[in-house]
């Protein structure tokens, strides 16, 4: 497993304030929120960036979605609306370069993305 | 098939710049885009919102992602960066209730993301 932050985080090499588990994905609160409800969704197999993504790989893409639902339900912002984002590379701000799907809710979010 | 905008583009109804198709997967340019690549993807399959992704879904969310990264290769923002984005309900101004996956790329992008 790569050495991101989120690889140890996953390892519980280094601390989080995790939210859900199960044998492939592993979701925790982001240590620099944007929004009240800001949660980091991620695979634990590890996937550098979007452009790593294979075609065998996305039942688990799938999945962080599945994921993400229940918690924006479980976080209560179901009805009102969450932003899900994934930044690929250096344009988009990627921060850790390990596949990571950002649920963002609990205030009104503006358009354009950033 | 239900009667939103993306239902009628799947259908024919009325035109879109078409960038991709499958069986399952419709990829059309953004007719009012926020970056100078900014690319809908979505599934033929109605669903409104992330809202209703079920479980036997996770194949075909997955798969808009596979065709995600193949376009920005395609149109050259893969290596510099996109952010992909998925807006659900009110808060996130989502605009078409027809679950669509937003490819925005081409330029840098700020963080938050709106």
């Amino acid at each position: 497993m790569g050495d991101t932050i989120f690889g140890k985080i996953i390892r519980r090499e280094i601390p989080a304030d995790i939210v859900y588990e199960d044998e492939e994905v592993l979701a925790f609160k982001d240590i620099a929120p944007q929004a009240p409800i800001h949660i980091l969704i991620i695979p634990k197999k590890e996937i550098p960036t979007a452009n790593d993504i294979q075609e065998e790989d996305a039942p688990l893409i799938g999945k962080l979605f599945i994921v993400a639902k229940k918690l924006a339900k479980e976080f209560g912002v179901d009805e009102s609306g969450y932003r899900l984002v994934i930044n690929c590379n250096k344009d988009a701000g990627q921060a850790v370069y390990h596949l990571h799907l950002h649920l963002l809710g609990g205030r009104k979010f503006t358009w354009p993305p950033g």
